[in-house]
Formats: C-alpha cells, structure tokens, sequence
C-alpha cells in the first residue's frame, strides 16, 4: 500500500505537535483506507514564517493559517473512500486544535508499480 | 480550482525576492488558467547551496542556477493553455530578473476529487 | 526527458554523502533509463531528526533509517524499465554504504507537456 504522507506546516505548529498530527493523520489512514498500522511513512517539512502563501478567505472559509497536506496513494480507491480519508483526518486534527479552515489536502495517485519500500 | 504551487530555490534567491515571485508566479496563474485572485497557495522550500544540483548546458541552455517550480492541477487544461501558464510564469519571472534558462516546471495532474481547501 | 529526482534524507547522511548519492542516482537513471548524462534535475531535502516519521519493519524488513527517493517522470516506461531503475538506484546506493531496506522510492508520472526546462 505504502501511501506516502508529506506534510508542510508552521514549524511553531510542528514543535508544539507534530508528533500529535503525525499520531492522527496516521490513525485517520488506518481507519479510512484499511492500511496495516505498521504502515507509516511520513515527511514533515517545517516552514519559517512567509513560506506558506494563502489567502484568508478562499472558498468561503476562515483561514488563519496553512498546513498541506500531500499525500501519493496507489490508484485503487473509490471517491467515497478518499473523500472518507480527508474528513478523518479533519476530524481527527480538529481534536487536537489544528481547524478544518487551515488545512489544504492534495493527493496524487500512482500505480503498483511505482513504489519499493525496501524490498524488490 | 485550487492549484497547488511549490517552489524550490536558493535561499538567497528567496531572501532577496521570494515575495515578488510569489507574486509574479500567482499573476501569471490568474491571467493564463482563469482562477480567482484568492486562489492561492503557494509553498516556498529555500535551499541552501548545494542542494539543487543540475548540469549548466542541459537542453541547449546556460543555466547558472536552477528554480524548480513545481505544479500540482486538476486536469482539465488544454496543452495549449497549459503552454501559455509556463510563457506566464516565465516572462514574469524575467522582468523581474529571474532567467528563464534557470527555471524547470513540473506539472502532475489530478482529479476534482482529490482536493480539500478549508471545507468538505 | 527531465525526470525529476527529490531525495528527502536525514541531514547527517546529506552531509556525510550528499553527493555521492546524487551521483549514483544520477548513474542509475543513465543506465536504466538512457537519458543523457547533463540530463540532471535534483533537489535534496536533509532534515532533522524526527521529520521522517517510519516503522521499523514494515514489509518485512529491518529499517533503521529513511530515505525517500520521490521520481517525476514522463509516462513512456515499461514496468520492467522501471523496475531496472529501481533495481539500479538500489545496487548503487548498496555500494556506497545506504541499505536498500532503509529506501523507498515513490515515482509519479506525467505528459510531455507538463515539463520546461529552460527553454519553451
């Protein structure tokens, strides 16, 4: 399966909880997709201040701030199971602070081919 | 419509004009795809030198540094109107001192479903 | 051709033989996928410790450390090409002390037309 999860957020927001968002999005992963829990492979990418560009009010929301999240996924999954994914995740990161209004989801898929994780 | 921009590039580069990049790349992407001036998002990765590494005459060029700027896009865009976003950037780019020969664009498309922007 | 080549590593390892891996990478592509040797678009991201969030023996291997190699590539390969260029990038790395278990790769790919580099 190995979808990789790249995320690129405030590094104020990473040193307070990255491990907590990274805890979450992986949950959400599991549950939504039916990955094995062992499956984990995540980059976070702090950025300095002026390095995330946003508007505030884009699609009628109130954004704040700006985490994406990027994710590279085999080709295999339904609409309605990517589009359980990103409200897992959105519901999981709202129990922990980080709000809906400031996130940015982005994902791409691939085929079978295209991934090794350690093992031909 | 959401496109996701990222730019890769020195950090003196960035120090010097990344907002004006920032500014010149978001124009470009208004005129040529039609989006909506708050329809920004853009991530700026700094790079210290070394890290971008690339030969100087590759594609008949004198390339004396490389910014990669990297696009990710609903497909739904014509070749032709996706050759005129790169003419876009580019001649933006150059007004304000930034070569074409030192710039790569890379695009990968996606589907309507594969985003999220602040809500379901 | 223009594949696009990331490698998202720990700092130490960046440090120590950043431009070893580049180069054996770099090799690896010629070899496998015949581009020409100046052919050459790399971005290194060292991080710091904890930003590649792993497990240790997902897919049955014994992982101590990540390196993710993530490959843009014009659609034009067959599966067996890229498989030989994974296989290539692996010997490689082998030799010059990066354990492929400690690998992943994961390629994307796109059209003809979703490329500039340096020259419209």
């Amino acid at each position: 399966m190995v979808p990789l999860i790249q995320v690129e957020l405030d590094r104020k927001l990473y040193d307070e909880k990255g491990d907590e968002i990274s805890r979450e999005i992986h949950q959400a992963q599991i549950d939504a997709l039916g990955t094995a829990p062992d499956d984990l492979f995540q980059i976070f990418h702090p950025h300095e201040p002026g390095e995330l560009k946003f508007n505030p009010t884009y699609g009628g929301v109130d954004r704040r701030s700006l985490m994406v999240i990027r994710i590279t996924l085999v080709h295999r999954h339904s609409v309605v199971t990517k589009k359980g994914l990103y409200k897992a995740i959105l519901d999981r990161l709202a129990a922990i602070g980080v709000r809906a209004d400031d996130v940015q989801i982005a994902l791409v898929e691939n085929g079978f081919e295209d991934w090794f994780a350690g093992k031909l």
